[in-house]
């Protein structure tokens, strides 16, 4: 994608974020129609639909050749990376989203051919939008960012999934342990902010696709690394637990884990 | 303490807060002298030490025969709750403040004879304040808030000591289960503002006397329960595991504790 398209693409996608944070937020006191999915704690609501909707025919204006893959469904069956792939969660962290109205977030990414192009990840309640890719660099609101300080884990709070460390999956414990605390925020968005913004050295949680097509590709352009929980790169279609840090927090907790 | 009074005390606390707030945002930026005092994670930073002897010296000025607890010593040496005793938390939540420039509170509470009066809690990065006591009602900024709404811990999010999950001190993991999810915020203040606002239905974490004196009040006048961990009445100067939760799920967690 050259210049001129990048910037124009970025343009585009930062006003359907704004006009779809000011449609949440003009909501946001009515009554949720709620629903669970896989489990208790794994809900939707009218707004997570209504917002992908949305979000999905702007895509398909602006991109109609494109594959659209969206966590509630209104986008296409998706079952390889090649082309042109849009990736998106219209409420991420919808717990917080009905439990508390803040702390959620909006993601969006386009990958071309499985190689990350642009991310956007939106903190609604916050108005702070995370944007770039490789080729663009990233930015907060209008700040660029800078290349993330290389903290090691014994320095920094680490982000975690709260089933993960009760279940002490993969060393969770020790990896808490070793930081100087772990956080439980309820939302790979908000939590991915956290680390891309350096308030966490790392972050790990079992995800989706929706969960890290944003923040995988801003991290990788600051310099942060994200892979499986194993070390292994993770593909544009997997479902599994994903370990985003610091390159020295990496290998500090891929040494725990592997133990 | 009459009307009068109330509202002249909460005025002038309200602009210490707000000149507190200033003098920390001017220094935000600057490289903080951070030293630890009881573990690698307990710190102390040059800002609190500054903000506690600013709002001791504004108390000073203020109730020149009151008692004044602080958290970094500026204050007196207290052993009892008798007459007027103001109670001071200048940086609630300095791991966060140091590695994150954000989730940390100011506390300022005042008890004459063991009873609360007014309790304040200060937000800083998001500019929040929640203020008020039993004979003046509770405030979020110019917002009367009302009373907190009665869920069960099935019903909500539970804010948890991140340390306290992994012992499983009292049953710890078990309450996190029967939630829809435990959050670690890592600043008491951070997590009884949301508390407070009805994002979780609960906190417990090990406190002291300057980490929850202000939440108590405002809490306690909004129909919410804080007790110690097993049920009990807390003391103004206790040091001990603490619950706070909405009347449902400290029932439903003191369940889970004594099991």
């Amino acid at each position: 994608m050259d210049n001129d398209e990048l910037s124009r693409t970025v343009k585009v996608v930062r006003s359907w974020l704004m006009e779809a944070r000011d449609n949440v937020l003009r909501q946001i006191d009515s009554r949720l129609k709620v629903a669970t999915k896989s489990s208790r704690s794994d809900l939707v609501t009218n707004i997570d639909r209504s917002n992908e909707q949305f979000i999905v025919n702007k895509i398909r204006e602006f991109d109609s050749k494109a594959k659209i893959l969206g966590e509630e469904g209104f986008g296409d069956q998706v079952t390889n990376s090649d082309g042109r792939v849009w990736i998106v969660d219209p409420i991420d962290g919808t717990m917080n989203f009905v439990k508390q109205r803040n702390h959620f977030a909006m993601m969006i990414s386009l990958y071309i051919n499985g190689d990350g192009v642009l991310g956007f990840i939106m903190d609604v309640m916050n108005n702070e939008l995370l944007y770039g890719g490789p080729d663009f660099g990233v930015f907060l609101n209008s700040n660029q960012m800078t290349k993330a300080n290389n903290l090691k884990l014994k320095d920094g709070l680490i982000g975690l999934s709260g089933p993960m460390v009760i279940h002490n999956d993969f060393n969770m414990q020790e990896i808490a342990n070793t930081s100087l605390g772990m956080r439980v925020y309820g939302s790979a968005g908000i939590d991915m902010i956290a680390v891309l913004k350096g308030e966490l050295v790392g972050y790990i949680s079992y995800l989706k696709p929706w969960d890290f097509g944003a923040g995988r590709i801003l991290a990788e352009t600051i310099g942060l690394k994200i892979t499986t929980i194993d070390g292994h790169q993770l593909g544009v279609l997997s479902s599994e637990p994903v370990l985003l840090a610091t390159e020295n927090a990496h290998h500090d907790i891929l040494t725990i884990v592997k133990k």
